[in-house]
């Protein structure tokens, strides 16, 4: 192994996928970007365009070539060493001219290496779900939530923006308490205010209801940043408490300890209501905790492409690549 | 309009299609059944199948033919006098000799009606979904929920179902508290005790996540009946005790005065800790409303077409049908 061998980290996500070149120093040689690379929910085929794109990118802005890199380390939701998503991905990074080794790795872990090098710690993501996994020995030891939007990811932007629309049918149905959020969910769906009504019902709730359901259920997610533009309106603030309070109560679960907190996804990563909740539930349990929020997980993708071929990484290791990646973009 | 002038109601519902032959006196002459009725779940050709079917053996068993029919009340979810439902339906009819007049309702007012005459009154549906309407000179007035699984239906088999489903993920990630639903969730799903842990969870845990998402989440409601045979299991009684709150909530929304109440669906139609904490919650506003659960909205269903036939129906047409149709199932 010497400085000259190549890796690659890829961060695949839902939305799209970063790629990271790095040299066994940890040092930033090549970025890419491409289209979504989750073959979960974009399909083997597009997902494995999105991780491909990414690629080439990197390796261009590097001037070297896809048949230049001994590992690449792709982290993903859901990941699988087998299956049609991985075959797929396989067959289209040998076709590129790839003939060295493929691992596959949790997303939720390259958002952990993102922010930390230690061994033992804990990874927090509420982004469109919500997941907390501990880490014992540089691997996942214990996961907590992650379990989905029909039946957890409690305190991701699905649950708000769940939670949001139906502050805004019970608004509009009067079970429930009048809310700013009704306007802003009238404007995000493009539906005028109206007083009419027909079948015991406000028109306007009929067509809140049709376009919610025309849509596939975790479009709800796109409701949740009405609840941070909502400021000071209780019923926003009550969903954005409980939010927080949901995120520290899946964290206490597998908390044992002091260690970083890695938290990524949009929804803690900003200061405000959710992170205040979530600061406040954890109480006394947070001494010990460092709180490091990172905006992917491609920095970590690349420290898992470096472990995986066989370069310690460390502290120092980390620092080098967050600050030659910060060049690339 | 003589007494040999014939009506047919129909109960068309999501699994199951009733319908019922009278004379204008309200006596039943006939009925039938058939399957699938609603063309919004089952498609319009498979829900006019279902209709039809009902309606051709309500004739077969009074011995007359569809084309003496003089009115038809086809009441269902969703009702559209327009669209390829009742388009399809109409053409159906016409092609097995119906010259009458179609008529479209709602199923919840068929309920209402089965259970009393009277012009002023409250229907309260809890089956799969929870529905609450109050009824004002025989037409619906006010509706309160009802806005299907992903926005409201709060109470309705499908919010327990889904209600069983977090407790049992929470109870084997360490979230939440042990409870029984957990064993009968797995012998539901046909999940055999483990306890291999991968990637930081239980199997078990993982194997019930993926077979819940295999099915439409709609089929959470068939987890349900779990919570009212877990009996003593402390996680079972809140959720059910949250149904009937729930419920009592969505009637005190549209709640203005003493009246009939008439309860279908499963879940408030047995008694016991649904029903116990819905008229906990109603407190001193159940005074003067006389609940009456009815078992379908077949009953009704003819009601509503005596009165679209223009014949005055009282108590007495309700016993007289109620009296009649017992005869014939």
């Amino acid at each position: 192994m010497g400085h000259d061998m190549l890796m690659l980290g890829v961060d695949a996500g839902g939305t799209s996928t970063r790629a990271v070149l790095t040299n066994a120093g940890g040092a930033c040689l090549g970025y890419g970007v491409g289209g979504r690379g989750n073959p979960i929910s974009a399909g083997p085929e597009r997902a494995a365009d999105g991780v491909l794109e990414a690629v080439q990118g990197a390796v261009a802005s590097a001037g070297c070539a896809v048949g230049d890199i001994a590992v690449i380390a792709a982290a993903m939701a859901g990941q699988r060493a087998s299956g049609a998503g991985a075959d797929r991905l396989r067959d289209r990074l040998t076709a590129a001219g790839f003939t060295g080794r493929l691992a596959f790795e949790s997303d939720l872990l390259a958002t952990y290496f993102s922010g930390t090098a230690e061994e033992f710690g804990y990874a927090i993501v509420s982004g469109t779900g919500a997941s907390v996994i501990r880490i014992s020995g540089g691997r996942i030891d214990v996961a907590s939530d992650g379990l989905g939007w029909l039946l957890g990811d409690r305190g991701s932007g699905f649950w708000i923006g769940r939670r949001i629309a139906r502050a805004v049918v019970q608004d509009l149905d009067a079970t429930g308490p009048e809310t700013a959020l009704t306007r802003g969910v009238l404007d995000h769906l493009g539906i005028p205010s109206e007083s009419t009504r027909g079948d015991g019902r406000s028109v306007m709730l009929e067509r809140i209801v049709d376009a919610l359901y025309a849509r596939p259920p975790i479009e709800l997610a796109s409701l949740a940043p009405l609840a941070f533009a909502t400021e000071g309106d209780p019923v926003a603030e009550r969903i954005l408490r409980r939010a927080g309070e949901h995120l520290a109560d899946s964290l206490i679960a597998v908390l044992t300890g002091p260690g970083p907190l890695v938290a990524g996804g949009g929804v803690l990563s900003r200061p405000g209501a959710v992170r205040d909740a979530f600061m406040r539930r954890l109480g006394a349990a947070a001494v010990g905790l460092d709180l490091r929020p990172v905006v992917d997980g491609v920095i970590g993708a690349g420290v898992l492409a470096l472990r995986a071929g066989g370069v310690p990484t460390t502290d120092e290791t980390l620092a080098t690549l967050t600050a030659t990646l910060a060049r690339f973009r």
